[in-house]
């Protein structure tokens, strides 16, 4: 079995080529939520192509589905006895607006310092051609250890509408052991991390009618039930001030932490303060029994992600509104489920919204939970990798957020996801000035190298 | 003194002249909210000035304001000893958007049964052209028994922006002894009605902030609070289920309803059932203890008029807010004080906004309550006047509503006002199909001729 050293000793000399191989794929605007970039997801799509093609991969193909296609290509010539990995991917990017808040044009990615400043950057072509130039490394300087399968979307920025339907008719093409999910991050640049659980979601929103029609307040204040009102009464009946969440059962399957995950959390570099500059925030907030960092990873939440009704423009107008609407949406961790917390909701509504109203329930998202067991091959296999690269061994974190295609991938395909990435928690994900930091881009490259070998030897 | 018998016939046999005159001011779109009809908004205040020089008006002038001129003019020649009326009325009428529910043009007033179709003709050029018909009529066959003075905004449907202003820089203009509001209406088409009280008006916009910009709710949900949530817990404790306002000493002030006064009230034809028809409302709301028409009319109360934070378009956004923001508006009455209920919300927010928010309180209208007695001269006289029209007396109700000039007229020059119009409730003001009901317009300008010798006679 060939070992790593020849190719991170390629990957070194060719740094160069792996960052002008970056900013080609920066400079194509993906950005997928924009009709008039439709021509440049296909270009992403194809510069993809191409490269699997170049690498020796078979099979490639870009495969439409109804909006943006995904990207496809093997390489299974490992043998039957080496893992094989589904590497997942996303091409397309967010818009770049406001752009007049960008310091460099976002799409004409700018070093400056230790960083690379364009869109898409950190989230994520800088992991996808930092695997992409790590299996380059390896082709060209022996065998791959391990079998490959790439699955490269463009639509995750839109939350993914056709990637399910995608995995489940395409069940053969994407058989594999392990996921490889290559959107992630660590802590900092020097503090490298294995995220290793997920919350789920259930996002949902609440709708009310009083009346048909708006009406006049002033003629029909006092008689006239108020949905905004109700609304508020309804929330404020969800979460008390102490963030315990007031639905029935909520709790029931939340898995307790143990002394020893709470001990590796605490070790994790996010105290409160770290939190609040990370939030902008004066004051946090939650359940005074758990600290910040659980409370953002491995603790449940309810948050209402937006509220309308009636008049909202400047000034005032005496209306008394037919509707109100909450979209409200809660985090969850294992072992909860998006369906169960969905149905405790609307029992809620049901024994609480008053007659004067009629309701509605639509749910926007169901994502279960996911956790990877610390003790599993694939972390022994990264935090192997992770110490190789950086000299000492990764943090374990939990992410607060959702990465919806875990829960697919484990739903369809019944594998697991190791979350493996370089992205940075001030990389402006979303936001303008988005940037890679790219010494960490280099180190990935070595990293994806390392993990490649341990999980093969695993 | 003249008495009123030769107008009446005079006004009977005008008819035809009376409602041609209603139609040419129908046909001008003055509708002050658009910059587009700013033409109209002149063509119908020259139009008014035109017609006051005609009934031998002197001092007719369209002043201007910082945004749509006021009509004035006086007829002052009924002697020192006579009353002086100050005629209130506005010129500009709602847009008439959306066009395509109405089923005529709305700025060419059609006939059809007894009713007639237009934008603007309940609210209120109908009652403008009646009154001034009704001077017609007296001026035409003898002498004006009161002394008039006009007073016509063009700025009504916006809010009145500059109405205050003018009051008070033409304070001599504007000297009477009673204001003559011609902006009401009546129950029914035979039932004819005096408005004797106004509910006051504060309306307040409640504005929340947590952390600068907008957040993840996946990564901060669980540390970071939420101003949507503190919103609807803030709304929440502003008035209970039973629809008791629960800011402190709100009820101090307010007058109780005599017996006497609740028997007036259950006089109108305004059931529970009525109430739910005009509403379009399956059930109602409010203090047990009191009637429907009680509630909306004669008892306090508090609405959220608006509600916005964080992402309101379809689909889902995971978004922790940074901002909330709620429209909340009180209905006051008699003694109630709009600078009073005002301090004692900011009190309330004070003692009730969480460490993790900073918070503004905007007030964006406050108007007094008001009341004339109903055994006043003025309204004395409209009694006998209806009594004259229809045959029977009158009813006495009170407003739901607001009406800021008369809170204006009350503060500034030492006026009360009352109410005398003819609208209806099913005139479809503010909506597509605005109508006027014709035989109260005729009505209407017999009841303006009796009035004004009932006045002057007291």
């Amino acid at each position: 079995m060939p070992d790593a050293n020849a190719a991170i000793e390629y990957a070194r000399k060719h740094k160069d080529e792996s960052l002008r191989s970056l900013k080609d794929l920066l400079r194509i605007p993906s950005v997928s939520t924009l009709p008039e970039h439709k021509q440049d997801i296909d270009r992403a799509a194809h510069w993809l192509a191409d490269t699997l093609n170049e690498l020796g991969f078979s099979n490639v193909e870009i495969i439409p589905t109804a909006k943006h296609p995904v990207v496809c290509g093997e390489h299974l010539e490992a043998g039957a006895d080496a893992p094989t990995l589904l590497v997942y991917g996303h091409y397309d990017v967010q818009p770049a607006d406001p752009e007049d808040l960008w310091h460099t044009p976002p799409f004409e990615p700018t070093e400056k310092d230790d960083n690379l400043y364009a869109r898409g950057g950190s989230d994520m072509k800088g992991q996808i051609v930092a695997h992409l130039q790590a299996v380059r490394a390896m082709t060209e300087t022996g065998d791959l250890p391990v079998n490959l399968r790439y699955m490269l979307e463009g639509e995750e920025e839109i939350g993914s509408p056709n990637l399910l339907d995608f995995i489940r008719q395409n069940q053969d093409r994407l058989k594999a052991d392990l996921c490889l999910n290559l959107d992630a991050g660590i802590l900092a640049p020097d503090v490298p991390a294995i995220t290793y659980a997920l919350r789920g979601l259930s996002y949902l929103e609440i709708r009310l009618q009083g009346t048909e029609g708006d009406l006049h307040s002033g003629r029909f204040g006092g008689v006239v039930d108020n949905p905004a009102q109700v609304l508020a009464h309804l929330l404020h009946g969800l979460k008390d001030r102490e963030g315990k969440i007031q639905l029935s059962g909520f709790y029931d399957d939340v898995r307790p932490l143990s002394d020893e995950e709470r001990e590796q959390l605490a070790k994790l570099p996010q105290d409160e303060a770290w939190w609040k500059e990370q939030a902008g925030a004066e004051e946090l907030f939650g359940e005074p029994e758990y600290s910040a960092v659980e409370r953002a990873t491995a603790r449940p939440t309810l948050d209402v992600n937006g509220l309308l009704s009636g008049f909202t423009g400047e000034g005032s107008k005496t209306v008394l509104p037919a509707k109100a609407m909450a979209k409200v949406s809660m985090r969850l961790v294992p072992d909860q489920s998006p369906a169960k917390v969905e149905e405790s909701m609307r029992q809620y509504l049901e024994q609480n919204v008053p007659p004067t109203m009629t309701w509605e329930l639509v749910s926007h998202a169901g994502s279960p939970p996911g956790i990877m067991e610390r003790d599993s091959k694939a972390v022994a296999a990264a935090t192997k990798a992770f110490e190789a690269v950086w000299g000492k061994p990764p943090l374990f974190t939990r992410e607060g957020g959702t990465v919806p295609v875990v829960g697919h991938i484990q739903e369809q395909l019944g594998l697991e996801s190791l979350l493996l990435g370089f992205g940075l928690p001030d990389d402006n994900l979303h936001a303008p000035n988005e940037k890679f930091h790219l010494p960490n881009f280099y180190r990935g490259i070595e990293t994806y190298i390392h993990f490649s070998h341990q999980i093969a030897a695993s």
